[in-house]
């Protein structure tokens, strides 16, 4: 975690295009009529106070547990908004008391044993990317106080298959030192998340990530082949299967239990080869229903686009690549076998009976709006930041919905969304992209920038949340796509969740995790009986 | 059910085409030496003399509860060798005390009532087509008796929503009816198990049933977009989404609950167009490992065929598409959107590459060779039954594997499976087909006939399971690909099941069914406590 920044996005070393910063500056001028940007400072080390660790370690933990300030701070909030916020303006007053990077699992094991004789929170960390607060300690008042469990040295490859093209991973990896590892045998696991950089494994199977890719294999839930789980009363570790018939899946409840269940120290991921073909057109739509219409057969087309990002002309126009009136559909093909020209020229003939246009100069994965959109993609968390120095609120929303219901759906959730911002905040747009595209209903992803203050940004945020949060579910979507529920969507997926379901997680919250140390708050509240 | 056979596989009105049972015969005479068979007759309904029903019902469940012979006798078994043998041989000493017919959510409820507070067990039935004991009776003595409730009045489709491809459709309905209904809407579920004639969308639910085609959508998992299940303490609705990443997948821990949890009542299932392009081709393979190597290339091509059935040389012959040493493969690609022949040829490639030889009069949807065998497939389950009528043992085994470790797995399977059957009952062959392919490995199914008589066959065919069942979960397999678990994989799936997913069915167990009435010992012990 050394050169990450304690208060804010990725890595302290990394700085935004200065070009990137004066454009986006010029654009908030104009949009917002601001004439000077009151900008906070991030804070420095010296400058926190953390609170004293609340109870002692026993000489055995200590070995590889830190207190220090940098290991507590980072580790005191996952990156949403509320977070970077709270770290701005300095607020670091609910830090884990330590911060443990255990090497082995029976590391983990004395963790969880210390940790369950003491009422000790036990909160799972990997990259800490989370935007949905996580994997913040709990402020309960049931707890002695946190340990945070950082995987990070849970890294390794242990075995590449490349017969059956799958590896044994272990699940504190990131992103890049895993396909790094994959890549000298031409192997990939293909799923990149915007947080990629800074999240691990062991994350996205917790959280049932969202790769970048638009159809067929979207969460990560589809390359999990077997999973490994340490939990307080045991281990839980599945059989390596391509397939099967047996019970229900435990790979399947594993995924999405973020950290309730158990800590997850290694996978058998399902790997493909690297793309040889790829094709890249930016399609224009003069009306977003049409460009909606044209996804909507693209989804059912069983042609399994690579990319099918259709951007609304707002979110377009912020990004760079569009005239703000069109709407943008980024459609790309890859695949390790065969070229991919014709399945392109059919997705072209959809986009064409829609009334899409595009132009050859445009096409091509190199260059043009698409790489563009990349860019910016993997650059989004960094600006996030800037644009929240500058005292502006930014907030997402990722959902899904079946087809029959969006157009509605999408109307309600940007009338609910600009109403939010123009009544807590007076100024600010709502734009939207598809993330992902099912056969029965795409994936949207809604972006609100509003004008705000450094002083009431977190209560704005707050309000505008719920609004949109709350609508979302009333419309049928799901409160989170890729996200994840952490604490924040926590009051809305209560009401998605079947109550059923919910008596369900909570008797194997009790098995796997008697003492209710794992990640407390997060997915189910400790029953009070 | 009144047209169907109450002792074995399907309606009483059909009969196998008399050329294929007279060419069944000469096989089986020229293979096995035999020279006379001892023809058993199957039972007449009038032979059956059934235990009296165990308790008496209350007069608000009369309406809709039959006790009828025929009722109690079909509902006795489902149809594996070993329900078809205890049929042939008169054996019917565990029906269900009472079949129920209901027609509304309200009348399961009523029925669960009863059966709680009277400790009867309930058996969720579907169409019955279950070949791992999974719809039969408990014999525990912890019950004072049974209700089997078959679902087949529940049976309508709700609503079909063209626009996001996906109906809301009752759990009892069947195969045919379901394709019916859908098919003038330009729809299909496109899901065509071995059994779909006389199984249902319910049953196909509970037990993870697996279509006939062999990548991409393989399960019925896939389609599930939502699903509504009762159980003896509530019900269960799941949200209609196209994807989600809010906790664990609720649908996912319904697949393959096999009515342990709780009865489906409907669900909502994700739809494709009817194909508008087919192309088939026949490819034959000097060597069974060509064969597999180009099954494996095939799976991590991304080309997705529809079918890509290997068969080997013996199962190819004894269908009459084979010469008894080359290996077949029956490559097949469907669309409803793009003609197929690009993929075809890429797929070609493949099977060029492993030295795989094709003619043209194989190519065709409508005839030779593919068409030959989608005949047999169907009309295995009739043509199973036939050979027993004839004294022969006939059983399946079907798994999954990953592509390092198959070759391995494949000859023990295959040497355990002819020790067995040499040792059990003397002669015999094991056939092996793919049933579907995954990048990360094939699912193989073994085909055992042997020779048997009249009084042995229960015997023989228990030791022979048991053998190669243990052999398979030895060596990493899955005990079941797609045919669910039930009574007789139960000691494999104990085996292959992480303990502590055990665990946690348990303890799910216990929260939906409190007295533990539904299907008991399937999936799990009632804990003695």
């Amino acid at each position: 975690m050394k050169d990450r920044k304690f208060w804010g996005w990725g890595s302290s070393n990394f700085n935004v295009d200065s070009k990137i910063i004066s454009n986006l500056r010029d654009l908030l001028q104009v949009s917002f009529g601001v004439e000077e940007f009151d900008l906070i400072k991030p804070p420095k080390l010296e400058e926190i106070l953390l609170r004293s660790p609340r109870f002692e370690l026993p000489e055995s933990l200590q070995p590889f547990i830190s207190s220090s300030t940098f290991d507590r701070a980072i580790h005191s909030y996952g990156r949403s908004f509320r977070d970077v916020w709270r770290c701005l303006h300095r607020q670091f007053d609910n830090p884990p008391d330590y911060v443990a990077y255990p090497r082995n699992e029976i590391q983990i094991q004395q963790i969880f044993r210390f940790a369950s004789e003491n009422q000790i929170a036990v909160i799972p960390f990997g990259g800490g990317s989370s935007v949905v607060g996580g994997v913040e300690p709990t402020k309960s008042e049931d707890y002695a106080g946190s340990i945070t469990v950082n995987m990070q040295y849970l890294d390794r490859i242990l075995t590449i298959d490349t017969k059956s093209r799958c590896a044994h991973i272990e699940a504190g990896i990131y992103g890049p030192a895993l396909e790094k590892g994959l890549k000298p045998h031409g192997l990939t696991l293909r799923h990149f998340p915007q947080s990629f950089e800074y999240s691990t494994l062991g994350g996205w199977i917790a959280t049932r990530s969202g790769g970048h890719f638009a159809t067929l294999f979207t969460h990560i839930d589809e390359f999990v082949q077997a999973v490994r789980v340490i939990s307080p009363s045991g281990e839980m570790e599945t059989r390596r299967l391509p397939g099967s018939g047996a019970g229900p899946s435990e790979e399947r409840l594993i995924c999405g239990s973020e950290g309730s269940l158990g800590i997850i120290t290694s996978a058998w991921m399902r790997l493909q080869h690297l793309p040889k073909f790829k094709q890249t057109q930016v399609v224009r739509f003069k009306s977003f229903e049409q460009g909606v219409e044209a996804c909507r057969l693209l989804s059912q087309s069983g042609l399994f686009p690579t990319n099918a990002r259709l951007i609304s002309p707002m979110e377009a126009f912020t990004n760079g690549i569009g005239n703000g009136q069109d709407s943008i559909l980024i459609l790309g093909f890859e695949s390790s076998y065969k070229p991919v020209r014709e399945d392109l020229h059919h997705a072209l003939n959809i986009c064409k009976h829609c009334e899409g246009e595009w132009s050859a100069a445009d096409k091509s994965s190199k260059s043009g709006a698409a790489d563009q959109w990349k860019q910016s993609f993997f650059q989004a968390p960094y600006i996030r930041d800037e644009l929240m120095k500058f005292g502006f609120l930014l907030e997402t929303f990722e959902t899904a919905i079946t087809w029959d219901r969006f157009f509605k759906f999408h109307e309600a959730i940007e009338a609910t969304a600009m109403e939010a911002v123009q009544e807590h905040c007076g100024q600010g747009f709502v734009t939207c992209r598809f993330t992902h595209l099912y056969p029965d209903g795409p994936a949207p992803y809604y972006t609100i920038i509003a004008k705000s203050n450094h002083d009431n940004g977190l209560q704005q945020w707050d309000a505008i949340k719920s609004a949109v949060s709350q609508k979302i579910i009333e419309l049928g979507g799901t409160i989170t796509h890729h996200h994840a529920v952490g604490r924040d969507h926590r009051p809305y997926y209560q009401q998605q969740q079947s109550p059923a379901f919910g008596k369900l997680m909570k008797v194997m919250k009790r098995e796997m995790d008697p003492q209710w140390i794992l990640n407390p708050d997060i997915l189910l509240d400790r029953p009070t009986d």
